[in-house]
């Protein structure tokens, strides 16, 4: 039986490139900053509570991040956090904004390999800021490996519906690669895809579940990307789901 | 001669929606509020300069524009600005992104009978910020008139030649309906296509530009949305400019 032609959805932050180091760094010398008024476990739950309550208006990414913080810091310190601390933490923001970007172990072998093998489509899917993200793609040398980058506002079930109707791709056909079982595995696998799970060594709270994937032989956990290519050939190589029950 | 069908792209802020009047207010209240460290020209002007400084980095859109106003806010008062005033320039932004989203003249009846007409794709396509954008299609009652959306992180030649080739779309069937000569009609005449400007009667100073527009028969100027049904209906029965060369 000849192998059927996937779409390889690839997350992009904590999958190919660092980026929960960045914000580990930057809560740290938060958590310094404000020292003088709480303990570091206070200001770390405020800021949280303070970035849920804000993300139906604000979204995600750094620019979101950075005005919490400003807003945390204000609330932290009833008022007395003076203006120049306030201008550090914009200067943190916009370090995190130009950090490098730092490529995962095995993000730039596998996605050459599988751009070169062509028999899979490749897309980018993230949320995140729209600058930012494209900022990000453009410094990591591998944009051009993709075949359509999409930042999603949210990555739920409906937004990844929505995209694979957009993008003509059946969901039996669809391989979504990601660190986070809420945003980039649980929505695929409901909507009949398959997920290869990366863990990354640091996960937001707000991306914690407690749910775990119910799709037996549509869920792979992988230790690595350098794992991906093998998964791929093997995947493609079984029957769609549909197709198996024919 | 049998009309062409054509796509017909709509930019979203000040051309569907008011934006540049909440802006407006905006910008007034901020220089109230720094008027005793500095003048309103002044206050005015860098925060035009710090904007157009942070713009590579931050993009469009509120989130960008309130984090621009504070480091203004803390540069002009020398860092004496309390915390409670840059708590209230976190509040005025929030106010913005919460805005409720009035529709312009004839954007409600126009999209309506083109969509209702169905001869030609409708697609939704402005900058901003991601979250925000999304957000204001979803109150504004428009969003199931359009076939597609996309939210750019700059609309310029390079970015709307990209989204044509993605959707498939000869620039020469193409008609681009904006606000912004710079934005939404100088790349997309620069690209072959047509453009209808509606101008608002605020422009952001980024958006201001001494280009004229060099595209006989391309190049539309409208008093209103009302107006553009009658164009698009003539501009599809004119033959496009390769086919009348033939």
């Amino acid at each position: 039986m000849p192998a059927r032609e996937l779409a390889i959805g690839f997350d992009a932050d904590d999958t190919l490139w660092h980026n929960e180091n960045v914000f580990a760094t930057h809560h740290a010398r938060y958590c310094e900053l404000l020292s003088r008024y709480h303990d570091a476990a206070t200001v770390e739950r405020v800021l949280l509570e303070t970035e849920l309550r804000n993300l139906e208006l604000y979204g995600y990414g750094v620019k979101s991040f950075t005005l919490s913080a400003i807003e945390t810091a204000i609330h932290l310190s009833s008022g007395r956090i003076a203006a120049a601390e306030i201008q550090h933490l914009l200067d943190l923001g916009r370090a995190m904004l130009a950090h490098p970007v730092e490529l995962l172990d095995g993000a730039a072998d596998t996605l050459a390999a599988l751009a070169t093998a062509g028999a899979h489509r490749l897309l980018l899917i993230t949320k995140g800021d729209l600058r930012d993200q494209h900022g990000k793609l453009a410094r990591s040398g591998l944009a051009d490996h993709f075949h359509h980058v999409e930042v999603l506002p949210e990555k739920n079930v409906p937004a990844y519906a929505a995209l694979l109707r957009r993008q003509g791709i059946a969901p039996e056909n669809f391989l979504m690669v990601g660190n986070s079982l809420k945003s980039d595995i649980l929505p695929v696998l409901a909507l009949g895809g398959a997920g290869a799970l990366v863990p990354y060594p640091i996960l937001w709270a707000h991306e914690r579940t407690d749910e775990t994937p119910r799709a037996p032989g549509r869920f792979f956990e992988l230790k690595s990307l350098h794992d991906l290519p093998a998964l791929v050939t093997r995947w493609a190589a079984t029957p769609a789901y549909g197709e198996g029950r024919k």
